[in-house]
Protein backbone atom coordinates (compact mmCIF):
# COMPACT_ATOMS: atom_id res chain seq x y z
CA UNK A 1 0.00 0.00 0.00
CA UNK A 2 -0.47 3.11 -0.96
CA UNK A 3 -3.09 2.44 -3.73
CA UNK A 4 -3.47 5.57 -5.87
CA UNK A 5 -6.58 6.29 -7.55
CA UNK A 6 -6.00 8.63 -10.51
CA UNK A 7 -9.42 10.49 -12.55
CA UNK A 8 -8.71 12.00 -15.66
CA UNK A 9 -10.52 13.68 -18.49
CA UNK A 10 -9.68 10.58 -21.71
CA UNK A 11 -6.81 11.38 -24.02
CA UNK A 12 -4.06 10.59 -22.93
CA UNK A 13 -1.65 7.45 -24.58
CA UNK A 14 -0.41 4.48 -23.19
CA UNK A 15 2.91 5.87 -23.03
CA UNK A 16 1.75 8.98 -21.29
CA UNK A 17 -0.19 6.67 -18.53
CA UNK A 18 2.82 4.21 -18.26
CA UNK A 19 5.16 7.64 -17.74
CA UNK A 20 2.74 9.06 -15.30
CA UNK A 21 2.71 5.53 -13.35
CA UNK A 22 6.35 5.50 -13.12
CA UNK A 23 7.03 8.47 -12.32
CA UNK A 24 3.70 8.80 -9.41
CA UNK A 25 5.54 5.80 -8.09
CA UNK A 26 8.95 7.28 -7.71
CA UNK A 27 7.18 10.63 -6.32
CA UNK A 28 5.67 8.38 -3.41
CA UNK A 29 8.62 6.13 -2.98
CA UNK A 30 11.08 8.86 -2.42
CA UNK A 31 8.76 11.13 0.17
CA UNK A 32 6.37 8.94 2.12
CA UNK A 33 9.43 6.52 2.81
CA UNK A 34 9.55 2.99 4.29
CA UNK A 35 8.16 1.41 1.52
CA UNK A 36 9.42 0.32 -2.24
CA UNK A 37 7.99 0.57 -5.66
CA UNK A 38 6.11 -2.80 -5.46
CA UNK A 39 3.73 -1.29 -2.36
CA UNK A 40 2.26 0.80 -4.99
CA UNK A 41 -1.10 -0.03 -6.72
CA UNK A 42 -2.08 2.88 -9.21
CA UNK A 43 -5.48 2.96 -11.16
CA UNK A 44 -6.54 5.51 -13.81
CA UNK A 45 -9.79 5.84 -14.25
CA UNK A 46 -11.61 8.29 -17.33
CA UNK A 47 -14.11 10.48 -17.62
CA UNK A 48 -16.14 12.44 -20.03
CA UNK A 49 -15.50 15.99 -19.73
CA UNK A 50 -19.76 15.84 -19.72
CA UNK A 51 -19.56 13.82 -16.87
CA UNK A 52 -17.68 16.61 -14.60
CA UNK A 53 -18.95 19.70 -12.81
CA UNK A 54 -16.89 22.68 -11.32
CA UNK A 55 -19.43 25.44 -9.68
CA UNK A 56 -22.57 23.88 -11.01
CA UNK A 57 -21.13 23.57 -14.96
CA UNK A 58 -20.35 21.01 -16.86
CA UNK A 59 -16.31 20.53 -17.75
CA UNK A 60 -17.70 20.80 -21.05
CA UNK A 61 -19.51 24.15 -20.92
CA UNK A 62 -17.30 27.68 -21.09
CA UNK A 63 -16.01 28.05 -17.56
CA UNK A 64 -18.19 31.06 -15.84
CA UNK A 65 -15.28 33.63 -14.62
CA UNK A 66 -13.36 31.51 -11.94
CA UNK A 67 -13.55 33.39 -8.58
CA UNK A 68 -11.47 30.56 -7.15
CA UNK A 69 -12.27 27.82 -4.58
CA UNK B 1 -13.75 21.63 -1.90
CA UNK B 2 -16.13 19.67 -1.61
CA UNK B 3 -15.80 16.38 -3.76
CA UNK B 4 -18.95 14.91 -4.78
CA UNK B 5 -19.30 11.31 -6.98
CA UNK B 6 -22.59 10.27 -8.33
CA UNK B 7 -22.69 6.61 -9.36
CA UNK B 8 -25.84 5.89 -11.23
CA UNK B 9 -27.08 3.54 -13.90
CA UNK B 10 -26.91 4.60 -17.75
CA UNK B 11 -29.82 6.28 -19.41
CA UNK B 12 -29.23 10.02 -18.03
CA UNK B 13 -29.36 12.72 -21.04
CA UNK B 14 -26.62 15.37 -20.81
CA UNK B 15 -29.15 17.74 -20.48
CA UNK B 16 -30.58 15.84 -16.96
CA UNK B 17 -27.03 15.37 -15.55
CA UNK B 18 -26.33 19.30 -16.02
CA UNK B 19 -29.23 19.83 -14.36
CA UNK B 20 -28.25 17.65 -11.56
CA UNK B 21 -25.09 19.31 -11.56
CA UNK B 22 -25.98 22.57 -11.08
CA UNK B 23 -28.74 21.71 -8.90
CA UNK B 24 -26.66 19.59 -5.86
CA UNK B 25 -23.89 22.24 -6.21
CA UNK B 26 -26.52 24.62 -4.99
CA UNK B 27 -27.54 21.91 -2.56
CA UNK B 28 -24.66 21.81 -1.07
CA UNK B 29 -23.70 25.42 -0.74
CA UNK B 30 -26.98 26.54 0.63
CA UNK B 31 -27.10 23.95 3.52
CA UNK B 32 -23.19 22.75 4.59
CA UNK B 33 -22.20 27.04 4.54
CA UNK B 34 -18.76 28.86 4.42
CA UNK B 35 -17.96 27.88 0.31
CA UNK B 36 -19.03 29.36 -2.99
CA UNK B 37 -20.27 27.20 -5.97
CA UNK B 38 -16.48 26.81 -7.74
CA UNK B 39 -15.54 24.93 -4.56
CA UNK B 40 -17.96 21.94 -5.50
CA UNK B 41 -16.42 19.08 -7.70
CA UNK B 42 -18.96 16.86 -9.07
CA UNK B 43 -18.21 13.87 -11.14
CA UNK B 44 -20.52 11.36 -12.54
CA UNK B 45 -19.89 7.57 -12.59
CA UNK B 46 -22.07 5.15 -14.60
CA UNK B 47 -22.65 1.54 -13.96
CA UNK B 48 -24.47 -1.24 -15.90
CA UNK B 49 -27.83 -2.87 -13.27
CA UNK B 50 -25.69 -5.75 -14.42
CA UNK B 51 -22.68 -4.31 -12.45
CA UNK B 52 -24.40 -3.52 -9.22
CA UNK B 53 -26.06 -5.97 -6.73
CA UNK B 54 -28.49 -5.73 -3.75
CA UNK B 55 -29.43 -8.21 -1.08
CA UNK B 56 -26.92 -10.64 -3.61
CA UNK B 57 -28.97 -10.53 -6.65
CA UNK B 58 -27.77 -8.44 -9.69
CA UNK B 59 -29.91 -5.12 -10.02
CA UNK B 60 -30.69 -6.87 -14.11
CA UNK B 61 -32.17 -9.64 -12.24
CA UNK B 62 -36.19 -9.07 -10.77
CA UNK B 63 -35.81 -7.90 -7.04
CA UNK B 64 -36.22 -10.14 -4.12
CA UNK B 65 -39.07 -9.13 -2.12
CA UNK B 66 -37.30 -6.02 -0.30
CA UNK B 67 -36.77 -6.63 3.67
CA UNK B 68 -35.27 -2.82 3.77
CA UNK B 69 -31.68 -2.37 5.23
CA UNK C 1 -29.28 3.74 -6.87
CA UNK C 2 -27.79 6.53 -7.47
CA UNK C 3 -24.99 6.07 -5.02
CA UNK C 4 -23.58 9.76 -3.50
CA UNK C 5 -20.09 10.19 -2.08
CA UNK C 6 -19.61 13.84 -0.44
CA UNK C 7 -16.12 14.52 0.50
CA UNK C 8 -15.93 17.57 2.51
CA UNK C 9 -13.41 19.63 4.96
CA UNK C 10 -14.65 18.72 8.78
CA UNK C 11 -16.16 21.24 10.73
CA UNK C 12 -20.20 21.04 9.89
CA UNK C 13 -22.94 20.11 11.83
CA UNK C 14 -25.16 16.86 11.86
CA UNK C 15 -27.85 19.22 11.31
CA UNK C 16 -26.32 20.94 8.49
CA UNK C 17 -25.11 17.02 6.81
CA UNK C 18 -29.15 16.11 7.33
CA UNK C 19 -29.76 19.13 5.50
CA UNK C 20 -27.57 18.50 2.91
CA UNK C 21 -28.32 14.82 2.53
CA UNK C 22 -32.15 15.79 2.30
CA UNK C 23 -31.53 18.71 0.02
CA UNK C 24 -29.21 16.96 -2.52
CA UNK C 25 -31.74 13.76 -2.77
CA UNK C 26 -34.25 16.24 -3.63
CA UNK C 27 -31.77 17.79 -5.91
CA UNK C 28 -31.19 14.09 -7.67
CA UNK C 29 -34.79 13.19 -8.07
CA UNK C 30 -36.15 16.23 -9.59
CA UNK C 31 -33.23 16.27 -12.44
CA UNK C 32 -32.06 12.63 -12.70
CA UNK C 33 -35.77 11.56 -12.83
CA UNK C 34 -36.99 7.59 -12.81
CA UNK C 35 -36.36 6.69 -8.67
CA UNK C 36 -37.21 7.92 -5.93
CA UNK C 37 -36.02 9.12 -2.79
CA UNK C 38 -35.33 5.49 -1.34
CA UNK C 39 -32.94 4.88 -4.51
CA UNK C 40 -30.45 7.86 -3.55
CA UNK C 41 -27.47 6.09 -0.95
CA UNK C 42 -25.03 9.50 -0.13
CA UNK C 43 -22.23 9.16 2.44
CA UNK C 44 -20.16 11.77 4.04
CA UNK C 45 -16.36 10.91 4.45
CA UNK C 46 -14.49 14.23 5.69
CA UNK C 47 -11.01 14.95 5.60
CA UNK C 48 -8.60 17.60 6.89
CA UNK C 49 -7.33 20.39 5.01
CA UNK C 50 -3.73 19.02 5.65
CA UNK C 51 -4.61 15.85 4.00
CA UNK C 52 -5.92 17.90 0.67
CA UNK C 53 -3.83 19.37 -1.90
CA UNK C 54 -4.60 21.59 -4.59
CA UNK C 55 -1.72 22.72 -7.26
CA UNK C 56 0.83 21.01 -5.17
CA UNK C 57 0.07 22.45 -2.31
CA UNK C 58 -1.83 21.39 1.18
CA UNK C 59 -4.71 23.49 1.79
CA UNK C 60 -4.08 23.98 5.20
CA UNK C 61 -1.04 26.52 3.11
CA UNK C 62 -1.70 30.01 1.87
CA UNK C 63 -3.22 29.07 -1.22
CA UNK C 64 -0.43 30.24 -4.50
CA UNK C 65 -2.38 32.83 -6.76
CA UNK C 66 -4.66 30.65 -8.84
CA UNK C 67 -4.00 30.29 -12.30
CA UNK C 68 -7.68 28.43 -12.81
CA UNK C 69 -7.45 24.82 -13.81
CA UNK D 1 -24.86 -0.88 4.41
CA UNK D 2 -22.28 -2.17 3.85
CA UNK D 3 -21.48 -0.90 0.67
CA UNK D 4 -19.13 -2.98 -1.74
CA UNK D 5 -17.16 -1.81 -4.42
CA UNK D 6 -15.03 -4.04 -6.53
CA UNK D 7 -12.32 -3.05 -9.17
CA UNK D 8 -11.57 -5.55 -11.56
CA UNK D 9 -10.26 -6.24 -15.05
CA UNK D 10 -12.52 -7.08 -17.34
CA UNK D 11 -13.45 -10.85 -19.11
CA UNK D 12 -15.70 -11.91 -16.31
CA UNK D 13 -18.98 -12.93 -17.44
CA UNK D 14 -22.63 -11.84 -15.94
CA UNK D 15 -22.67 -15.37 -13.99
CA UNK D 16 -19.45 -14.88 -12.56
CA UNK D 17 -20.42 -11.74 -11.49
CA UNK D 18 -23.75 -13.05 -10.24
CA UNK D 19 -22.45 -15.56 -8.39
CA UNK D 20 -19.74 -13.20 -6.73
CA UNK D 21 -22.04 -10.97 -5.64
CA UNK D 22 -24.36 -13.58 -4.01
CA UNK D 23 -21.12 -15.28 -2.48
CA UNK D 24 -19.94 -12.32 -1.54
CA UNK D 25 -22.96 -10.92 0.33
CA UNK D 26 -23.15 -14.59 2.44
CA UNK D 27 -19.38 -13.94 3.51
CA UNK D 28 -20.14 -10.28 4.80
CA UNK D 29 -23.66 -11.57 6.26
CA UNK D 30 -22.32 -14.18 7.83
CA UNK D 31 -19.03 -12.50 9.33
CA UNK D 32 -20.04 -9.11 10.01
CA UNK D 33 -22.92 -9.78 11.74
CA UNK D 34 -26.18 -7.52 12.14
CA UNK D 35 -27.78 -7.09 8.79
CA UNK D 36 -29.41 -9.47 6.44
CA UNK D 37 -28.38 -9.51 2.84
CA UNK D 38 -30.68 -6.63 1.81
CA UNK D 39 -28.40 -4.47 3.80
CA UNK D 40 -25.21 -5.29 1.61
CA UNK D 41 -24.71 -3.27 -1.75
CA UNK D 42 -22.22 -4.24 -4.09
CA UNK D 43 -20.87 -2.10 -7.25
CA UNK D 44 -18.43 -3.63 -10.12
CA UNK D 45 -15.74 -1.76 -11.62
CA UNK D 46 -14.14 -3.27 -14.22
CA UNK D 47 -10.61 -1.49 -15.48
CA UNK D 48 -8.52 -2.10 -18.14
CA UNK D 49 -4.84 -4.16 -17.40
CA UNK D 50 -3.30 -0.43 -19.15
CA UNK D 51 -5.13 1.44 -16.76
CA UNK D 52 -3.56 -0.41 -13.55
CA UNK D 53 0.21 -0.41 -12.19
CA UNK D 54 2.04 -1.82 -9.80
CA UNK D 55 5.94 -1.15 -9.06
CA UNK D 56 5.55 1.86 -11.71
CA UNK D 57 4.74 -1.13 -14.62
CA UNK D 58 1.34 -1.12 -16.27
CA UNK D 59 -0.10 -4.37 -15.77
CA UNK D 60 -0.04 -5.29 -19.53
CA UNK D 61 3.81 -5.48 -19.52
CA UNK D 62 5.58 -8.17 -17.78
CA UNK D 63 6.01 -7.80 -14.40
CA UNK D 64 9.32 -7.19 -12.80
CA UNK D 65 10.81 -9.83 -10.57
CA UNK D 66 8.16 -9.19 -7.50
CA UNK D 67 9.82 -8.43 -3.98
CA UNK D 68 6.71 -8.63 -2.61
CA UNK D 69 4.87 -5.26 -0.82
CA UNK E 1 -6.69 -7.19 -8.51
CA UNK E 2 -9.29 -7.21 -7.43
CA UNK E 3 -9.11 -4.11 -5.63
CA UNK E 4 -12.19 -4.77 -3.04
CA UNK E 5 -13.52 -1.53 -0.65
CA UNK E 6 -16.12 -2.36 2.01
CA UNK E 7 -17.64 0.92 3.61
CA UNK E 8 -19.60 -0.11 6.64
CA UNK E 9 -20.78 1.48 10.14
CA UNK E 10 -18.07 1.01 13.14
CA UNK E 11 -18.65 -1.69 15.83
CA UNK E 12 -17.08 -4.62 14.45
CA UNK E 13 -14.65 -6.13 15.94
CA UNK E 14 -10.75 -6.64 14.42
CA UNK E 15 -11.56 -10.77 14.06
CA UNK E 16 -14.98 -10.01 12.39
CA UNK E 17 -13.24 -7.84 9.73
CA UNK E 18 -10.60 -10.52 9.52
CA UNK E 19 -13.13 -13.30 8.94
CA UNK E 20 -14.89 -10.93 6.68
CA UNK E 21 -11.45 -10.60 4.73
CA UNK E 22 -10.45 -14.36 4.54
CA UNK E 23 -14.13 -15.09 3.37
CA UNK E 24 -14.78 -12.73 0.76
CA UNK E 25 -11.24 -13.11 -0.55
CA UNK E 26 -12.57 -16.81 -1.06
CA UNK E 27 -15.67 -15.84 -2.04
CA UNK E 28 -13.88 -13.97 -5.20
CA UNK E 29 -11.72 -16.48 -5.83
CA UNK E 30 -14.26 -19.33 -6.47
CA UNK E 31 -16.69 -17.28 -8.50
CA UNK E 32 -13.78 -15.05 -10.58
CA UNK E 33 -11.43 -17.37 -11.04
CA UNK E 34 -8.30 -16.78 -13.43
CA UNK E 35 -6.31 -15.41 -9.62
CA UNK E 36 -5.25 -16.72 -6.96
CA UNK E 37 -6.03 -15.45 -2.79
CA UNK E 38 -2.72 -12.65 -3.39
CA UNK E 39 -4.96 -11.28 -6.01
CA UNK E 40 -7.29 -9.90 -3.82
CA UNK E 41 -6.77 -6.77 -2.20
CA UNK E 42 -9.86 -5.29 0.48
CA UNK E 43 -9.80 -2.58 2.41
CA UNK E 44 -12.43 -1.51 5.39
CA UNK E 45 -13.94 2.08 5.51
CA UNK E 46 -15.43 2.92 8.05
CA UNK E 47 -18.46 5.86 8.31
CA UNK E 48 -20.67 6.79 10.95
CA UNK E 49 -24.65 6.51 11.26
CA UNK E 50 -24.57 9.93 11.28
CA UNK E 51 -22.42 10.39 7.98
CA UNK E 52 -24.99 7.75 5.92
CA UNK E 53 -28.01 8.76 4.09
CA UNK E 54 -31.03 6.80 2.59
CA UNK E 55 -34.03 8.73 0.79
CA UNK E 56 -32.64 11.92 2.29
CA UNK E 57 -32.68 11.08 6.01
CA UNK E 58 -29.71 10.07 7.97
CA UNK E 59 -29.08 6.52 9.02
CA UNK E 60 -29.14 7.59 12.66
CA UNK E 61 -32.65 8.79 12.55
CA UNK E 62 -35.81 6.41 12.03
CA UNK E 63 -36.17 5.60 8.59
CA UNK E 64 -39.05 6.49 7.22
CA UNK E 65 -41.46 3.43 6.29
CA UNK E 66 -39.06 1.70 2.78
CA UNK E 67 -41.05 2.13 -0.85
CA UNK E 68 -38.12 0.43 -2.01
CA UNK E 69 -35.79 1.77 -4.40
CA UNK F 1 -8.73 17.42 -13.21
CA UNK F 2 -7.40 14.68 -12.85
CA UNK F 3 -8.78 13.78 -9.01
CA UNK F 4 -6.28 11.68 -7.29
CA UNK F 5 -6.78 9.98 -4.30
CA UNK F 6 -4.14 8.11 -2.58
CA UNK F 7 -4.88 5.70 0.45
CA UNK F 8 -2.06 4.84 2.70
CA UNK F 9 -1.32 3.44 6.03
CA UNK F 10 -0.85 5.75 8.97
CA UNK F 11 2.71 7.13 10.24
CA UNK F 12 3.83 9.88 7.95
CA UNK F 13 4.16 13.30 9.05
CA UNK F 14 2.45 16.69 7.22
CA UNK F 15 5.85 17.58 5.75
CA UNK F 16 5.68 13.81 4.06
CA UNK F 17 2.25 14.16 3.27
CA UNK F 18 3.10 17.93 1.77
CA UNK F 19 6.23 16.78 -0.29
CA UNK F 20 4.34 13.60 -1.70
CA UNK F 21 1.56 16.29 -3.15
CA UNK F 22 4.17 18.63 -4.49
CA UNK F 23 6.15 16.16 -6.38
CA UNK F 24 3.03 14.16 -7.50
CA UNK F 25 1.34 16.91 -8.95
CA UNK F 26 4.70 17.50 -10.85
CA UNK F 27 5.29 13.93 -12.01
CA UNK F 28 1.32 13.98 -13.80
CA UNK F 29 1.93 17.82 -14.85
CA UNK F 30 5.30 16.32 -17.00
CA UNK F 31 4.04 12.91 -17.85
CA UNK F 32 0.36 13.62 -18.81
CA UNK F 33 0.91 16.99 -20.24
CA UNK F 34 -2.25 19.61 -21.19
CA UNK F 35 -2.76 21.08 -17.65
CA UNK F 36 -0.97 22.49 -15.09
CA UNK F 37 -0.68 22.26 -11.32
CA UNK F 38 -3.54 23.73 -10.54
CA UNK F 39 -5.98 21.59 -12.48
CA UNK F 40 -4.20 18.66 -10.05
CA UNK F 41 -6.64 17.69 -6.60
CA UNK F 42 -5.24 15.43 -4.19
CA UNK F 43 -6.97 13.88 -0.82
CA UNK F 44 -5.27 11.78 1.15
CA UNK F 45 -7.05 8.55 3.29
CA UNK F 46 -5.56 6.63 6.19
CA UNK F 47 -6.22 3.34 6.67
CA UNK F 48 -5.22 1.16 9.54
CA UNK F 49 -3.34 -1.66 8.80
CA UNK F 50 -5.92 -3.42 10.47
CA UNK F 51 -8.08 -2.63 7.86
CA UNK F 52 -6.19 -4.05 5.02
CA UNK F 53 -6.06 -7.41 3.25
CA UNK F 54 -3.84 -9.37 1.04
CA UNK F 55 -4.67 -12.79 0.23
CA UNK F 56 -7.17 -12.77 2.99
CA UNK F 57 -4.57 -11.63 5.83
CA UNK F 58 -5.19 -8.54 7.39
CA UNK F 59 -1.89 -6.50 7.37
CA UNK F 60 -1.61 -6.15 10.90
CA UNK F 61 -0.70 -10.22 10.80
CA UNK F 62 2.77 -11.77 9.44
CA UNK F 63 1.96 -12.16 5.68
CA UNK F 64 2.03 -15.57 4.12
CA UNK F 65 4.70 -16.41 1.95
CA UNK F 66 4.06 -14.17 -1.02
CA UNK F 67 3.26 -16.41 -4.39
CA UNK F 68 2.83 -12.94 -6.18
CA UNK F 69 -0.35 -11.80 -7.90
Amino acid sequence: MPFVRIELFPGRTREQKAAAAKAVTEALVNTLGGMGPQSVYITFWEMQREDCAVGGLLKDEPAAPSKGP
